[in-house]
């Protein structure tokens, strides 16, 4: 009998997050203050983030351990199954091992609660009473909302408009866990004010659902602002999953070739993949691979550069792969994916050639997506069927090169609340969106004036 | 540390299922033929069912062994975890341990795959080419369709017509593993042809359902048809889900006072509570709870009697509670619970005494899944809510009363791809809409002519 699924035992929980800014060979150059220009200290977060999320934010301790409250929150669906692809190995008459990561199972349906229950408990301890946040899709906006909920926090969610129009199941998720959502850009804030001036129909985007998100949080000293990706401390909390990971395959008596994630702000390939860049650092051979929609190929196109993580400019500078702070990118599905920026942490390793980034267009992934689900049973989310995609890519490399490599595939949610998604492909309406080199240029000329960092390759 | 989750190892799933009918004080009384009126033997069930599940139908031997391959597909999310739901009792402040059954990590989110692996797989066996069923708000049907697509069958779902309009992803979910959907009543079969003939408009039901299926199937030996409830062999199948629970509360060192589930055919009810009522025939003291909405309280208010299984009468009598296979229920959320009988094994436990029945207003089961969203973290599908508002019911009843007794809560599905139904709830869309009289009234009157059972108790 095939056993499919590789449990590791609650009692082998990883007890520490991995902090690879204890071990980057290049360390991440500081963010700037977005009114002088000059390094951002902890002082300078102080206004949006709690101070004991500053303090992982910049900590360059290697293992940092993980309260016995979060434990337990983990404990809730964690650790999440890792699988071996048989059916869909079969499928593809590959020679290699396939793996999924199957992040799928935590209540809110993918890999956001990690970081999302440490955030919410470190807010608790300092005092905090309420958050803000954005979201695109949603995924980040309802994991952080059952967090609060479990901690009995507020939670105040501005949700990409267009999203918020078209794919109500997240943001009533959203609701049913007690928080409030509202539509960006909204007349709520100055910034969201300031853009409907310019455009009263702007479908907003994950950087001006930033910028309210923070301008609703200043001046409050009860309420602070969370980030669901990007940020260092972000990336720390995730890698939980790249740790369990490691233990799961070393249970099955195997190794990674191949480590693939979708990258959107990079928090879920980061959280899967950091721990085996610390290999990689450390001399095993592996290609980790961070895939992104075609139509916003934001680490395999964008220039390395300083630039702001929201719309309106209030964000610190951050070093960064990016497509400028003002890019609006098509309407592609993996709302999750569209995002202008990329988590320094990860610029700086692409830079390092530590990873590599492709991109993909929309149809390959939803092809992806029906052969996963027709094989394996279960449907991915629109992000995920990126890093399918890849992974069939790579299987099938594989077979033509009779190579008998192990692939894993960071799996990092179900797309049962995109079903919409679905529909649009299987009814034929779905288009790739590559994007057009003249928007590269455009973004170019945006961030242009900004300071530049020492690294920077543009 | 609170451990909330217990989890079974995958060596320990069972590998038996059990049959009741060898346990039972009151041996079922046979199904009817449907034209004679005539106690229906194997060879009236053949043309729409494969023999090796005709067998289990009518076996009375106590234990059925698991074939390995269903045991392989099982294990790709089984065993599903058991919870405590510490932070229920708390916010309830009962005396009260409350456990729930998590069977919503599955693939199709809900408990149905229990069955529908097992179907597909014996209809594989036996040479079937196509399978063709019916669904409500499309538990069944997606179960199903992911099954078939493991097993290379092809598989034909018609869909009760409101809720294919209303509710389009679990229909987009069946698509994405192949499958095909059709809103019924449909032109594609003379029932659905007499009945659209009558009502244009008709909204479906699924005993309309099951009569475009069960006729879609007739007439080709490579098709059979498939149920997702009701009959003796689907019950079996469910019962994986109480044989682990058995095996888990004992790992918590506890049993159940109270156990508690949803109940529209029975599948779920039976799944987790049989292996139960085998321990009350052999003397445990157990409060057996099935929970129906008040819209359509089969066993809570329905008489015993012989009726069809469908609207069309072309399924064999059998002797269950039942409103009367006419009867279309209020257009309720939980549409899995719109059903007009019960599983035949259920119905004489009923009457037997050794489970009971109650029914819910739509509001409060909306209520308590708002609640346990807001403590446990999963949102439940608006069926599963049925037994989360019993369960609470049954807590606060142990706080007032003053009682440490250990509750039992099957937990049959998630419900994020029913999200549409909470947000009627929290936009205060929302009525009860309890079972009047004089419906009751006209159900006894369409299931008048009919043959009455031994047991006759209208």
């Amino acid at each position: 009998m095939q056993r499919k699924k590789i449990v590791l035992p609650e009692s082998e929980i990883p007890r520490q997050w991995y902090n690879i800014m204890a071990d980057m060979p290049t360390p991440l150059e500081p963010p700037l203050h977005p009114g002088t220009g000059e390094p951002a200290g902890p002082d300078d977060l102080s206004p949006i983030f709690p101070m004991n999320l500053i303090e992982q934010e910049v900590s360059t301790k290697r293992w940092i351990d993980i309260p016995e409250e979060i434990l337990e929150k983990y404990l809730i669906w964690r650790p999440t199954p890792l699988y071996r692809a048989y059916n869909l190995e079969k499928h593809l008459k590959t020679p290699a091992r396939i793996y999924y990561k199957n992040e799928g199972v935590s209540p809110a349906g993918s890999h956001k609660p990690n970081t999302a229950i440490a955030q919410a408990y470190y807010n608790k301890e300092a005092g905090t009473r309420r958050i803000t946040t954005e979201t695109g899709a949603g995924q980040w906006g309802s994991a952080l909302s059952m967090c609060c909920s479990f901690f009995g926090l507020e939670c105040k969610v501005f949700m990409v408009k267009i999203s918020y129009n078209q794919k109500p199941y997240r943001r009533l998720m959203m609701e049913t866990w007690g928080a409030t959502c509202t539509a960006s850009p909204s007349t709520e804030t100055q910034a969201g004010r300031s853009i409907l001036e310019k455009n009263p129909d702007s479908p907003g985007s994950l950087g001006m659902a930033i910028s309210e998100a923070v301008e609703a949080a200043v001046g409050d000293e009860y309420t602070k602002y969370s980030l669901g990706s990007v940020l260092n401390h972000v990336m720390l909390h995730q890698t939980i999953n790249g740790l369990e990971t490691q233990k799961q395959l070393e249970m099955a008596g195997d190794y990674p070739d191949v480590v693939i994630g979708c990258a959107g702000g990079g928090s879920n390939f980061a959280g899967n993949c950091l721990p085996f860049v610390r290999d990689k650092i450390h001399g095993k051979e592996i290609d980790i691979i961070g895939v992104e929609p075609s139509s916003c190929p934001t680490m395999s196109r964008g220039p390395f550069a300083y630039d702001f993580g929201d719309t309106v400019q209030m964000t610190p500078l951050m070093p960064m792969h990016t497509l400028g702070h003002d890019f609006v990118p098509a309407p592609i599905h993996a709302g999750g994916l569209r995002y202008h920026g990329m988590a320094p942490i990860l610029s700086q390793l692409l830079l390092d050639k530590l990873i590599r980034a492709e991109n993909i267009n929309q149809l390959e992934t939803f092809q992806a997506g029906i052969t996963f689900a027709r094989t394996e049973g279960f449907i991915s989310a629109p992000e995920c069927n990126h890093a399918v995609a890849m992974t069939i890519r790579e299987a099938l490399k594989a077979r033509e090169e009779g190579k008998e490599k192990t692939i894993l595939c960071n799996w990092s949610g179900h797309g049962l609340v995109d079903m919409a998604a679905y529909e649009a492909y299987l009814s034929g309406q779905l288009s790739d969106q590559p994007l057009p080199e003249e928007e590269i240029t455009r973004a170019l000329e945006a961030i242009a004036p900004l300071p530049k960092p020492r690294q920077y390759i543009g």
